[in-house]
């Protein structure tokens, strides 16, 4: 499929292509309050403006709905559902054609394009959605099977549920911040000496200090509690995926996780990126993820097992020195199950997920190649082995000052990628207590 | 202390005395708005009305803030902070006090009785906060040593880390829901025989459906993340108490958990009572909890050791043949940790809290007493010994059509009793999927 061209200047390479339109929250100095909009290049369509100003003049569909683009949140659009999403976005998609059905409506309209089209670099990013509740996931297989072996070794690395249904436990909503957001080295229980028969625990400053390379996804269609939403249905309760960070302290989990999972080492923050690139969009990358050779339940089977998503995914790590590298580079199609089997996993006992609830996909790794594993868990085999950055540093885990910055694309015409741009995180030193 | 008298018929005996004065939200035949009441003998005050009748005319400090009996939660409530609610319910206190200081704001106004007082069996009570989070702890040390005697023998009943912080996990937010919501038998992944060498799951109405006694306390003062609530401050975290039941599948269970926790066996539902019993009501039965031998860390050591409730607590079952049994009886002084303790330990990495999370303690038990064990995995020994109801019925497990009901009240004097009413809900048939 050629790409589409546009009369406006989306910069060759741009994650914002014109096949993309990922909607997010912004605001901008001349207007403070949060409100939705779209990336386009290297600009922000703020929708709020442009629906005040006729811009859906030529889409009576979404005319009785445009409040939602003044909303602080993406909740009330995303709850509009995906036909109308689509609509909007052929539309968006139609407005910047540079063979545009609408020339009236910006690309003749100068004033518009000037008060609508917004540089990124001038605008501020917020949280999407008001996440009501927050799922993280553990699908990533070859994640689980490394961090198995480190556990428990080769033989009973995966446990006897794991290729049954999408392991996953329920995440902290309150801490889940966007992109940009320091991410403070918190203290917390741990043991300084795991191994010792005694077990003396100590609250500290913790040493462990990691990411985790994740997609998240939101959303976009509630199901009442206690009525499961079949598999068939599940794609219609997604709204589109987000790069996230989940955030995790090694040392706090170790000691802590067993046997109710992990708690304090999760919930001191998890990171988004800002814009959220709609299923629509992501639905020309369905790839085939990982074969699952135990049968898969007939609640939990798609008819197309073109599922999960090619997503190119760069894990960069930048030091207060400036020392920087790519410290790992995978793929999102590296995953056992699908966010529709998530959805219907996670309904099967009859929980109700709300529009705005976050599902993370666990982390992503490749399978046996330390440069494309998703974790410096994985990477530094629990802080064995040293990970070098440019300029002779090494890491094992993150260190005060350290910037992590995730990137996500999918496609490779630069002129039609379908990108996420990043999700970044600062590490400012741990509090004096 | 003598019990506080009032000019209102408070009946012998009730839940809601002088002494108590629980907050919760309702609404009414008359008035179909969601709205702030209180909750006293067998009437609710209903502050809306209250407030808007000058009924808080001798109150200054609340007059500008009177908007929050008017929303459909108690968060904003809430979020005035501990001095505010305590004047508010010692004012409250003194208007009902039968030598009221203020007598013409509600004892000689009959017409404000009428429109204020409503008799709580024609009222509807609903969810009293919106939930951003839910965690649920297990920090009852008598219901985790039996259940690990129950799955690993008694030498390694007790985790090592579970006497130096409080365990817990986060939970499912949206599926929390008030006494008398109907809970739908789920279907679920499970193992029909979990012995067997080759784990053959299958999708199916689950077979161990349960109930476990616990308490939940409501956070009324935010943190922000990155800053952890000193265990001095944490007291003022606290809004106050409810009944909690945390229905529980223990076949999905069994299967999920490891390694991350229980998932789907805990997001089916949880049920709370409607009334919560202010902190300040309960402060007069705090007593020492269960002995902790393994050394507190500074951070979650306590001034005074009297830190947790004397409240009496009662499970009872009717099943739809009428037969019905109290089938527990324990009490709330069984927790390791107390709930400032909790709240210093979820906060300690940095987590923020909000106005409106809910935190559950864990199943509360009796020490060796099956007749005080606050689930049915425990009083059955996992399905082992069947539990008598009257009229010669016998239960396991829950069955459909069963009503769960558990009570808790502090205190002896029928007139001065601080208690949480109760929270119930009944058994549905599972879909036919
Ligand atoms: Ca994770
Ligand atoms: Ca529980
Ligand atoms: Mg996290
Ligand atoms: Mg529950
Ligand atoms: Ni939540």
């Amino acid at each position: 499929m050629p790409a589409l061209r546009s009369w406006f200047n989306i910069p060759w390479g741009s994650h914002f292509s014109l096949a993309n339109i990922p909607f997010g929250i912004i605001s901008s100095p001349s207007s403070k309050n949060p409100r939705v909009a779209v990336a386009i290049g290297d600009h922000a369509l703020d929708l709020e403006a442009f629906a005040a100003n006729n811009g859906f003049s030529a889409l009576s569909i979404i005319q009785p709905h445009q409040a939602v683009f003044s909303q602080p949140t993406l909740n009330d659009f995303a709850a509009l559902g995906r036909p109308i999403h689509s609509v909007v976005r052929k539309y968006i998609q139609d407005v910047f054609n540079v063979d545009t059905t609408y020339p009236e409506v910006l690309k003749t309209n100068s004033s518009l394009q000037k008060q609508a089209l917004l540089p990124l670099k001038e605008i501020q990013t917020h949280l999407p959605f008001k996440i009501g509740d927050y799922t993280d996931f553990f699908v990533g297989l070859h994640h689980a099977y490394n961090c198995g072996v480190m556990f428990r070794g080769p033989e009973n690395a995966l446990n006897p549920n794991y290729k049954h249904l999408p392991v996953g436990y329920h995440g902290r909503a309150s801490s889940v911040v966007v992109s940009g957001t320091p991410i403070r080295r918190p203290h917390g229980q741990i043991l300084l000496n795991p191994a010792a028969e005694k077990k003396e625990p100590i609250y500290t400053a913790i040493k462990k200090l990691d990411f985790e390379l994740e997609l998240g996804a939101f959303v976009t269609k509630s199901n009442n509690m206690g009525e499961p939403v079949p598999i068939a249905e599940a794609e219609q309760h997604l709204f589109g995926l987000v790069m996230l960070n989940d955030w995790s302290a090694r040392d706090v989990q170790s000691w802590e996780y067993i046997p109710l999972g992990p708690f304090n080492a999760k919930n001191l923050g998890t990171s988004i990126s800002p814009w959220v690139v709609h299923a629509d969009a992501l639905a020309l990358f369905k790839v085939k993820g990982i074969e699952n050779d135990a049968g898969v339940l007939p609640y939990l089977r798609e008819k197309n097992d073109e599922n999960v998503y090619d997503i190119q995914l760069t894990i960069d790590l930048t030091s207060t020195s400036g020392s920087s590298a790519t410290i790992a580079k995978t793929n999102g199609r590296n995953l056992l199950w699908s966010y529709p089997q998530m959805i219907a996993h996670h309904t099967s006992t009859g929980c109700n997920l709300q529009v705005g609830d976050l599902l993370g996909s666990g982390t992503i790794s490749s399978e046996n190649d330390r440069s494309g594993f998703g974790s410096l868990l994985e990477q530094s085999d629990n802080g064995k082995v040293a990970i070098k950055l440019s300029g002779g540093e090494e890491r094992r885990f993150l260190e005060d000052g350290d910037e992590v910055t995730f990137s996500g694309v999918c496609g490779t015409d630069e002129e039609a990628l379908v990108g996420f741009g990043t999700v970044t995180g600062r590490i400012e030193p741990a509090l004096k207590l």
